[in-house]
């Protein structure tokens, strides 16, 4: 049976962090991995170490089982339409980027609904590109398994064995509800932390004055700009009002320290270690 | 000479995570630590594991060579009046709060200028208490000695070499300048990192669902509540500017995302990774 990992044919197309980590693992399961990524020597590096064969082209990625779309959520977007045609008889297509209505409702428009399911692996960093790819980033990773309305079952339970198969834990949501709980968990902290760090940047504090723990809370902000620019901009509609609550919140514990307001203040720094301690 | 590690009687008042850190380094080098903590099981815990002789009071730390403060900002304001009589000849009366200029001020209205040199050592994180306390915490840290104009040469280079003993890197700053850094690099950090655990809360959203980066992001809001009340208060004239920034930061990334301003948007995550890469 084709759906053996051993005999199963997967495509990735974007061979950065996220698919290169996928491809390194997947090709050590025994899958067989095709892969594509724009800058063609990066493919290539691939094929020579043995973790995939090089297609010339994306549109060669339907010959395969699976595809995988793992370039950011803008590149996404306009590559679907050109794939479509060659990717009607695959039997699973996914993505793997942080918003996941939006492509959704692109893989409908162009026909490819049945398919399609969309994927949001929680893994990796700040780090971005092939070279930092690895094998075992989606090790107990809660992996978002996102199907249209119109997915078929089998396309579905495919795309959970495929995270499985690299050790994630794909977890089905709602495409809309995903894009809602992400702004928060995941998109929020992004801009805050870029916030952060641009703003002492504005005041030439340089990162190597920070201690541990500013360095922790600025961390995210080394994330590829280009590629979070797309993700806020994809999910404004979500993640405006969580921006929105994040500011309020910080011209609050402003103003009541501007007050002196110590109890005030107070229950801010309370409120944030309760949460803490919640989480531990 | 008593100057040496060996003879060097060193009286710690508070054994948090600092003090309590301090007192096992300083026992470990061969110093005689005597403790003092409001909780008095703590000081008779860390008799019992030989790393202290217990203080029953504050005033008797007046008997030891160095005098060492090690309790939050506003505690330690209010503590040192009462002390300054039994202060007058000790060699060194030094403390480790986040903030320096004002606990100098008090120390020389209370005429401890001569004795007094401020230390505010960057290590520790959000954990708190004598049980979070461990050797080798000050390893590597930069620590701040912050002199007042009348401190006593002796008494900078004794805190110079207290904090060397412990493993830590002593650089000397005026207490002002240390407090405008400091509002950056450490107390904006907190603050950010508290607004954000706030408003997540504020959502319901709980800390376990966010991926390692938010969970990066906040880990600074599990600091204690009280100390850093306090610390943003004692420190309000440098921090508010720094807040200020931070906050129309936000404010500008908002803006730009709901104008769905691609370029202003990415100008921000572009200073925000420059800014990291420059501090790897």
């Amino acid at each position: 049976m084709s759906a053996e990992p051993q005999s199963l044919t997967v495509a990735i197309i974007g061979l950065g962090l996220i698919g290169g980590s996928l491809a390194r693992d997947l090709a050590q399961r025994g899958a067989k991995v095709l892969g594509y990524d724009r800058e063609t020597t990066i493919a290539q590096r691939g094929e020579r170490d043995g973790i995939l064969t090089a297609l010339s082209s994306p549109s060669d990625a339907g010959a395969a089982d699976v595809v995988v779309i793992a370039v950011p959520i803008e590149e996404a977007l306009s590559l679907l339409p050109q794939l479509a045609p060659s990717l009607k008889d695959v039997r699973l297509l996914t993505d793997v980027c942080s918003t996941k209505a939006s492509i959704a409702r692109a893989a409908e428009k162009l026909g490819l609904a049945r398919v399609f399911v969309g994927s949001h692996p929680m893994a990796g960093d700040h780090r971005s590109g092939w070279d930092a790819s690895r094998r075992g980033l989606f090790a107990n990773a809660r992996t978002y398994v996102c199907a249209t309305k119109a997915s078929d079952e089998r396309a579905i339970a495919l795309a959970e064995r495929l995270w499985k198969l690299v050790g994630a834990d794909p977890q089905r949501i709602d495409a809309t509800a995903h894009d809602r709980e992400v702004a928060w968990t995941s998109h929020l902290p992004h801009v805050a932390s870029a916030a952060l760090a641009s703003a002492l940047a504005g005041a030439s504090i340089a990162r190597d004055k920070l201690g541990p723990g500013g360095r922790d809370a600025t961390r995210l902000a080394g994330s590829d700009p280009e590629l979070w620019t797309g993700i806020a901009l994809d999910n404004a509609t979500e993640l405006l009002p969580a921006l929105e609550a994040f500011e309020q919140t910080v011209r609050a514990m402003h103003d009541a320290l501007s007050r002196e307001d110590s109890d005030a203040l107070r229950r801010h720094f309370d409120a944030a270690h309760t949460w803490s301690r919640a989480g531990q």
